[in-house]
Parts: structure tokens; C-alpha cells; sequence
């Protein structure tokens, strides 16, 4: 391919890596006016929360990447770090002030020795950022876990609740390796000059850690779609249950109140009554009747 | 290509831009004879509740775009603009008095300075109809986020009533953003002489934002149908805890009712009756009783 | 292409329009004798209940359509009306007394001028069975928005019949629908030289009113099935609330039970019966213990 | 095409039909050898239960189709038929002891006059065993049908089981279908000399039956998932109504139970228990109470 | 094709297979150099619990399979094999200590004569992993029979429990399967020299072997969320036959009870007290108002 001339006319390992750290500061200027980076690309830095993608523009790729965190409350967020990456030069865009990304940035700069081919230092940092998402993921897992023996445990509304957060930081896991899975893909499908073609087993790899990310969070929401029916169902059989004592409450009991207050009434000839024999007669007929409803519950499947 | 030679003979910046603010006058007659507009085209311009859709006429683009709005009732309603955009004309024809879309084209109109590219001024108003359904999209989110608590801590017919009434306007936005997307993917592909290709990361980017739209429409809707789910166990949990309540209620009554009933007998013979400390006896057997089934239904886990 | 030859050669304007009102008279044989029409296409006249759909013969168009009517019960059917449509030659193929079939017909015949071109023809037809299924789906929408109302305020199982009726017949449309569609797609794509190619923005105007009825249908079924989701919680909710005033009934009643029980008993030593003010000392008893629990019920939120 | 030279050279009327009743039998060896049939085909004839599939051998068509019939249970099972068939012979292999695969057969030998052409009994027997489906189906729509009803009306566990049951036969009937659908897309899609081009409108006919089968299946599966689901509401219904009637007697019978437990107490200063019209003033206090209640009941809407 | 001529200058059957048992050692580290192994390939072997996936090499495919045992918990778990299968060799690597994978390697040892075409023995080790799915299918289809009979009969928590665990384990299967069936799709695109042509069709067969297990998978999962669905409705109906029972107790009790109160009054002008007839009369009414309300309640259909 005509690539190939081009790559030897243009060293790819002499390379210039600017880390930006304040994208609304004038050093983010000064590059765009030196390698012609398009306005709509400067705009998305500046504006923060864009979605995962990679755009091509006439002589670099411009990359957003979306790491995870966990904030104080528990929940999961995502920050924004933008690349772009052109023959000769790399420019990261930092979130200001946002640990997970400077830590990312240093760990590739720590692994990645001086010199490094800067098709490889890309990969590496889409590479940190794809891995950074499976300890969140097995986070989740593990909570989804405990959820499912809660709702079959105690169905309380807490649990009802947390299930629910579940599947919101489900919703917007899924959001965010969807979008990033495409962009693995798109770069998959690139061919640029500046990216070597022995690069390709790599960005594969980096394709199927994303796509089977992805494949966790689908096994994740079918089993918290099935923990809500579990919840459901065994709310619905506590209920059941209830119901059932409160039915033998009334057949032990229903029976020995009509007859004491048969016999407490205050009419003639209570059969019986006068008798001394009275309260055993009594008793004897409760216990009696009430044995006798038992027995026709059992046997007709009623309880 | 042969676009560009038509490019340099027919100068893309003088333009005539037509705003008919009345469709069913004669005004929009005219300019369908001057410009040769399609009959069906004109036909739809005048029967308004079009889909957003663009179709690719002989020498001019036939756009139909649906900004929404809210009504007095608080309702979603879609309005239609529609738009001729050919080489050395754009022709918008508004809703006979409807503020937005005005709003809409004074703003374009303000923001583009005469002698504007007349493309430029195309994708601006497409770019301004989709950056107004951020809004309301974002007060939809809020509504669906408070419905998600309210379904948890008072599932009143109300609030049944109100997850509908989202998932009708969802129903309705998510109808306007597919095909507000399909025609911003039309529009990429397009090739015609009066569109300049350096117009393409631009109406990549509104693509992109119609994209993110209906991602969060979707989202919204897996929600919402979390939040009915939601509602109904909620409901179920507390039906479980009146029961409970009903069942414990008994289980205190019952052994109280039954001792007195017995005790209320005017049989003879009642066991410690005629004692000094009947009473005693009565009372203890009661307290005896429902204390033992409390134990028998905390033991065997029915309660 | 070729076709443009041979419109020269046979003028499209000088057709036969064969109306065949009985189909399995000899009349139709006749025909299919003389236009070589497929044994095949005569059977799917005879034999009623045919699919929406065209097949193009060698030297026709074989169309099925699928107008739909209500009948006496208020159910939604669907009749056949099969075109046979070829150079020179249109021959229409009505159901046995089908008023429906009947009058789309006469209102093409009365509108379509004698000379008017055979394709056009065609076209209208198919136009007018497509415009006919508009008012049966107003008709649907109204129900399923009446449904939804009386599943939140009286859901009772007529209800839940009309709901699954509704759903038949959503069902029903949507088959019918989804060939017609694909009918249209195929139409769109045809290249036959006995149409006319200014005839394309009229066949994609039809494709585009049959895409927008399955766009309503299926905006139908999503909100049948969220009706009879609402159904279930409202039942659900009045069984919460029936469960509620039957608690809240026990806990007024049992301890006035209980106590009037205790001062029933026929034993002695009942506290305060001897004294004069044993009525009072009993009542004050319930009406304390009652307002107890119901204080304890509030305060704990159990009802 | 080079087919139709082979058309001509191998005269595609004279051929052997080989019905082989046995598959486990040696005269299957035989008609491999000679035919050069490939063994896994040879072994999917033996070892039953493959899925309706059509594979393309060097010479010659390997077709398995799946007639289903009712066993004595009620339950549709399904048998294999396997066809082999090449320029100048057609083997048929029938299931041993298998009435429905014999009746086929047989009328396919019985319509077919001797001297037919093999692609067109080929095509008959195909069609036999597709046109078998619609009498199964209607059957089974009608037990949905019957369901439904059930369902609504009486709403017992034998209702939800012949559910599951229908719904088990349907997901069984659904596999066959579409298996058969692929083989009769499959069939249209092919060329091969051995077949003329003049059955196209005869296989396309045939895949239209398939597709129009699975289509009815389709909307059986999901009347079927309604029926559950107002099985569902309906057992709620019932559920709810039970609940009203016990807290209706309950709002009658607890007045009157608390008043003549009232004055069923042996203290002092019953109001009124002295006086002549005792009875009266309590009988009347029962029934003032308890229209009361009635009253606020329906007041307020609980009931 | 060019993959011809390498036919035959590489006999394709010379070959050597190694065995590797322990991924971690150095064996593995000597044929990686041998053979020119990707090193993300070696790292693959040695991070077990790889997606079942096949890459295509320089100059081999690398092949993950899973085959899936059964724990002693009676889950199911998935274990790894890899294979490098290129031109003159084969290197198959054992998860260390897994008797399944041992099992496999032997029987393919056993079955294929030294000597045998190394391609045949790469698809034989494929099929033998395909096969030994299929018990384990039906395994799990008998454990889901089962569930949906104790659904029905006995809707127990336990019952629930074991929904929710066959469901996982259908989850757990399907991802094994689909990305088996993608393995198994890739390989029969795939062209490499050193694959013959003629082993096509057993390639075809491997296919078709996960595609049915895939098909089984898909119907169980759909007969599963049945199981939940009848779980819930038997439990809502037993539900249902609790509270009728219940409320049939109340009816009977119920007016006996306020009779008996009545008459237990101690006022005067009791109706029938003094008569001797004063318990004939009372238990005559109690027994008229029990069968009036029993008659009402069968009346209306409210039980």
C-alpha cells in the first residue's frame, strides 16, 4: 500500500507527546493552530461528557475515552480523556482534577520506556483504559450476587431499591462499552500510516476484552431482570404464607368462638347447660368441630 | 467529480432565502412555479403532522424537521418547518403561529450574518431544531428519576397514572428522534453540488447528537418500564405488610376472644370459675396463649 | 434503458381495464387465456385469504391487496382484491359482495378521467386501499385510549377482554401492515417499462403512508401492553387498599372485642365490675387500647 | 446457462424413484454406492431427529423434511423424511412404521401420473409435507382460542397447564418451521441443472406457505403470552373480589359484635339495659353502625 | 488456487501433534519459538478462562475451546483447550489437571490411527468437544421439566431458588455456545492450504451440531421465563384459594356469632329468650342468615 512509503519517509518512533492538563487553557490552542485540529474537536475537549468515539479527521484520529469511576456515594461515573493522535505527535487532554485519568496517563508513561513507537502508546492507553473497566465490573457482579439471595431471603424495599441502582449503573456501563466497543472496532478497520499493521493483533485483543466486558453486563442485566421476578415472587409467597396462618387462626379459632358464645347465650334449653358435664360437653364439640375443619382443609388441598 | 466545475459556475454564497410564513397562501404557489417544487412536496408543506423525513428532489432537498414543544396541558407536541434548500435558494416554510419555530429561524438568522454560505445556514437550523430537544429530554429525565422514588414510597394511582403518561411522551419523542436520525444519516451521505464537502464533520456532529438523543430515550424507557415494575412489587410488599399486620392483630385477638368466650359460658363446671382467683386464671391462660403462638410463628419463620 | 424503447413503441395511455366481478366465472379464465396469466395467480384468486404481496409474472404484475373492513360485530377482516397489471392491459379481480372492494373501485373510476395512464390507474388503487386503513386505526387508538383510562379507574375483567381483543386486532393490522409494506418496498424497486419513472416520488409517498400505519400500530401495541401492566398494578393496588380498610376495621373492633369479651366472663374478680363506674372503666379501656394501636400502626407505618 | 445444455444432453423425464422403507436396511447401502451418496448423509438417514434442512451434494440435493402428526397423548411429534435427489433419480426414505411419512408418499404417487418430471414430485412431496402443517395449526389456534376464554372466565391451574403445554407445542412448531422456511429460501436460491427454471413460481409459492405458517405461529405465541398474562390479572380480579366480599361481611358482622359484646358485659350502668326498650336501642345502635360504616366505605371509594 | 500447489509441497500428512499438559512450563515457551507463536496467543494459554474463539495466525489458526464439566456442587463450569494448528504441525494445550480435557485428547488419540491427516484430527478434537455438550443439554432440560411439574404443584421458595440456578446456568451455556457457533462459522469460511477442501462437509456438521445445542438453549430459556410465569400465577392462585376459604369460614362464623352475641346480651326484650323454644329459635336463624349469605355469595359468583 502506498502506507508503506509513507512510513519510511516519516519515522514513527520520533514523536512529541503533549499531556494536556487544563483543556480550557490557551496550551490547548496553540496545538490546534500547530496541527490543524479541527474546531468541533477542541469544542468536544472543552465541553466535557461526550460519548466513546474515534473520528478521523484529515491527518490524526481523534479519540474520546470514557474511564470509570466510583464517587463518594457509591455511584458510577465517567470522565472524559481525550486523544488525539497524528503522525508525529499525541496529545492527551485530561479531565481537570480527576485522579483516574492522571493515573492512567502515568501508568503508561511509567510502563511505556522513552522512545516507544507512539502507535504502540496509544494502544497502551485505550488498552489501560478497557482494563480499568473489570474490577467495576466484578464489583457489580458481586453486588448483583448478594441481591439475589436478598430477594429470596427478605424481600424488603430496600432491596427492591438497590436492585433498581443496579440497573441504572447497568444502563450506563452498558452505554459506555457500547460506544467504546465501536470505536474498537472502527480501529480495527483503520488503516492509517502512522499505525503499523503489526499492531493489529493488539487492537484485536483490545476489541475482544471490550466485547466481552460488554457480554458481562448482558449476562448482568438478564440475571437483575430476573432478580426483580424473584423479588416479586417472593413477596408474593411471604403473602401467601400469611394468609395461610391467618386461615388456620380462623379455623382454630372461629369454631370455639361460636360455640362459647352458643353457650353463652341467654335463652332456655341450651342443651346441655344445666348439665354438670356442661363444660365438657362444650370443650368436646369445639375441639371437635375445629379437628374436623382441619382434617377438610388437608383433604380437599385447601392449605 | 462534476460537482466541483457546478461549484465554480454557479457561486454557492448568493443566495435567496424565502421564509413563508403563511403555507396555504399564494406566496408558496409561486415559488413552487419558479423553483419547479414537486406537487407532492407542496401538498405536504400544507398538510402539516409529516414525519421528519428528507427527500432528495430533482434540483433541491425536501426537508420536513419537528421541533417539540410543550403545551399548556404539559404535553409533548411536534410542530413542523419545512425546508427547500437548493443550488442558489432555501426556502423555510413555518407553522402558521407557532413561537418556536419562529424563535428558531430568528435565532438562525441572527447568528448567520448576511452573505452566510447558504449551507452553512441549511445545517444551522437542522443543528438548532435537534440542540432544542436537550432540554426537554432533560426534563423528562427528572420526571422519570422523581416517578422512580414515588413508585418506592407511595405507589398511589397517581403515580401509576404519571409512568404512563412518560411512557406516551416517551413513545412520542423516541417516534420524532428515529426519524430525525434517519434523516441526519441521510444527509451524510448525500453528494450534491450545493452541500460543500467541509460541511461533513458538521453534519457528522449533529448526527451524532440525534444518536446520543435516542440513547437516552432509550434509556429513559428501560426506566420507566423498571419503574412500573418497581410500583407493582412495591404495591405487593406493602398488601404483604398490611396482612401482616392483620395476621398479628388476630393472633393477639384470637386466644383472648376465645378464653373470654369460654369463660363467658353459662354452662357449669367452668374450670377455677367460682375461685377467688378466676380472674387470675382467665387472664394468665390469655397471656399463656397468644405469647405461644407470637413464639410458634416468629419459630417457624411464618410472620 | 431499454424499457424507453419500447414505451415508444407501445403507448402506455391505450389500456383495457377488465373489472372481474365474480372470480370463479368463466369470465377470468377467458383472461388469464389471454394475457397468459399463471395458473398459479388464478388459483390465489379463486382461493381466497391471500397475503398482501405482488409477484411479477413475465410480462405482468401480479398484486394482491388487503382492504380492511369492520363487521357487524364490531371485528376488524380483511378482504382481497387481486390486480393483474401489465402492458396495455390492468384487469382488477373484486371479492363476491364486498361493498368495501366495491367502492374503492367506483371512487378510482370516478376520479381517474378515461385516457388517464394505465400506471396511474394502478397507483390510485393501490393509494385508496392504503388511505382506507387511516380511520380503522383512529378508530383503535381511540379504544386503547379509553382502555387505558378504565384500567386505572374500574378495572373489571370486561376490561381485560377488550384489552386482548384490541390486542387481536392490533395483531391482525399488523400483518396485514407488514406485506403491504413490503409490497410497497418492492414497488419502489421495480423496474418495469410499462411505469413510468416520474411515477417514483407517488409509490415512495405510498411506501412512506403504510410505514407510518405500522409506526402507529406498533405505538398501539406499546401501549396495550403497558395498559394491561397498569391493570395488573391498579388491581393490585384496590387489593392493597381493600386489605387496608379490612385491617384498620380489625383494629377498631378487636380490643372492643376483647374487652367486652373480658367483662362477659362469668367469673370473679373482674376489676372494676362491681363498681358503679364498670361501664365507664370498660369503654374507656377500648377506646384507649383501640386509639393505641391505631397510633403504633401510624407510627410505624404499616398502614 | 451451461444447465441448460445439461438439460438437453440428460433428459431430466426418465428417472427411478427409489422409496427405501427400511433406512437401517441394506438396500440404503446399495443406492449409496451407486449414487455416490456422501455417508454423513447416509448417516443422518439412520440416526433420525435432524433438523428439516436442504444440503447441497456434488451430484445430487440432500433434503430432510419434518412431517409432524399428534401421538396419542395430544402431543405433535415429528418424523424425518429424507430425500436425496439428482439428475435422473429421487430416493425417499421413510421413517420406519410411520403412517403420516407413508400417506405422503403415496399421494404424491398417486397424483403424479407416471412419466411426471422428477423436479416436479420432487416439489410435491415438499409441498405435501408443508400443506400438512395448516390443519395442526388450526387445531392449535383453536385450543388458544379456548384458552383465552378460560383463562378469563375460570381461571384454574389445569387452564395455566394446558398454557405451558401449548405454549411447549408452539416453540416445538416454531423450530420445524423455521428450519423448513430456511430449506424453502434455500431452494428458491438455487441452481441446479436438474431442476428447470419454470418451478421458480412453484418453490416461491411453497417458501410463501412456510412463511405465511410461521407467521400464524408467531401470532399465536404472542396471544398465547397474553392469555398468561390475563390469567395473571384475572386470578388478581378474583383475588381482590374475595377480599371485598370478606371485608363487606366483616363491616357488617364487627358492629354487631362489638355492640352485643357490649352489652354482654356483666358491669354496672349499661346504657339503656335496664329499660324496656333495652333491645331496641341496641339493635338499633347494630344497624346504625354499621350503615354508617357502609356508607364511609363507598364514600371514600375503598370498596 | 495457489493453496494447492503448497498441498503438495507439504504432505499434509507428516505432522507432529504435541501435547502440552502444563501451560505454564517451559515446553510451551520452546514451541512458541519454534513455530513462531504470537506471544498474546502463549499469554492466552496461560491466562486461562479465555473466550471459546478462533484467530488466524501467520502462518496457523489458534483455536479456544471450552468444554464444560460439571462441578461437585452440580454446577456447571467451562475449562479451556487450546490448539495452534498450522501447515505440519498441531499443539494442543490441557488446562493442568482437568479430566475432562484429558478424556477428550484421549479419545481422539484412540480413535485416529497414527498416521492420520492432520486436519482430520483438528475437526475431530472439535467434534468430540461439540458432542460432549449434548449431555449436559439434556441434563439441564430434565431438571427444567421437572421445575415447571413443582411450579405448578408446589411453588415453594426452594423452587424459585432452583429457577433462578437453572437460569444462570442456561446464561452460563449460551455465551459458551454462541461463541462456539462463531468459531465453528469462521471455520467454514476459512481458507487455508493446509485444511482440505473435502472436509468441508464435516465442517458443515460441527456447524450444525452448535447450532441445534444453541436452538435447545434458546427453547429452554423460553420454557424457563415460562416456569417463573407459572410460578407467579400458581402462587397468586393459591393465594386466591386461601382467601376463599377464609372468607367461606367468616360467612359460616360470622352470623353465628353475632347471633349468639345477640342473644348473649344482658337486656331486656331479647326476642324468643324466655319462650322454651328461645334455642330452636336462635340456632334457626343462625343457620337461615349462614345459608342466605352462602346462597348469595354462589349467586352473584363472588366466590
Amino acid at each position: 500500500m502506498q502506507g508503506l512509503d509513507a512510513v519510511r519517509s516519516c519515522p514513527i518512533d520520533v514523536m512529541e507527546w503533549h499531556n494536556v492538563l487544563d483543556p480550557s487553557g490557551p496550551e490547548l490552542d496553540q496545538l490546534a493552530e500547530r496541527y490543524k485540529l479541527h474546531p468541533l474537536h477542541i469544542e468536544d475537549c472543552r465541553h466535557r461528557d461526550q460519548r466513546a468515539k474515534m473520528e478521523e479527521g484529515e491527518s490524526y484520529l481523534f479519540t474520546v475515552l470514557k474511564p470509570v469511576r466510583i464517587d463518594e456515594d457509591g455511584d458510577f461515573v465517567a470522565v472524559d480523556v481525550d486523544i488525539f493522535f497524528g503522525p508525529g505527535f499525541l496529545i492527551t487532554v485530561e479531565e481537570t482534577d480527576c485522579p483516574e485519568v492522571r493515573n492512567i496517563i502515568a501508568r503508561v508513561k511509567r510502563t511505556m520506556p522513552p522512545g516507544s513507537r507512539p502507535d504502540r502508546i496509544y494502544y497502551r492507553i485505550i488498552d489501560e483504559v478497557v482494563d480499568s473497566y473489570l474490577p467495576l465490573l466484578d464489583k457489580l457482579n458481586d453486588t448483583i450476587d448478594a441481591l439475589e439471595d436478598e430477594a429470596l431471603q427478605s424481600p424488603t424495599p430496600e432491596v427492591l431499591q438497590s436492585i433498581f441502582h443496579s440497573k441504572r449503573t447497568l444502563i450506563f456501563l452498558r452505554g459506555v462499552l457500547v460506544n467504546t466497543r465501536d470505536l474498537a472496532g472502527q480501529l480495527q478497520r483503520l488503516h492509517v500510516h502512522w499505525i503499523s499493521p503489526d499492531l493489529a493483533p493488539y487492537l484485536r485483543d483490545v476489541y475482544d476484552h471490550v466485547a466481552r466486558n460488554l457480554d458481562m453486563v448482558e449476562i448482568m442485566r438478564d440475571l437483575l431482570a430476573g432478580t426483580l421476578e424473584v423479588y416479586l415472587s417472593s413477596v408474593a409467597n411471604r403473602t401467601n404464607q400469611v394468609m395461610k396462618v391467618l386461615t388456620i387462626l380462623g379455623t382454630i379459632a372461629l369454631p370455639a368462638l361460636v360455640i362459647s358464645g352458643f353457650y353463652g347465650m341467654n335463652v332456655r334449653g341450651l342443651p346441655g347447660a344445666e348439665s354438670p358435664y356442661g363444660i365438657g360437653i362444650a370443650v368436646a364439640t369445639m375441639l371437635l368441630v375445629t379437628g374436623l375443619l382441619l382434617w377438610l382443609l388437608r383433604r380437599f388441598g385447601w392449605l
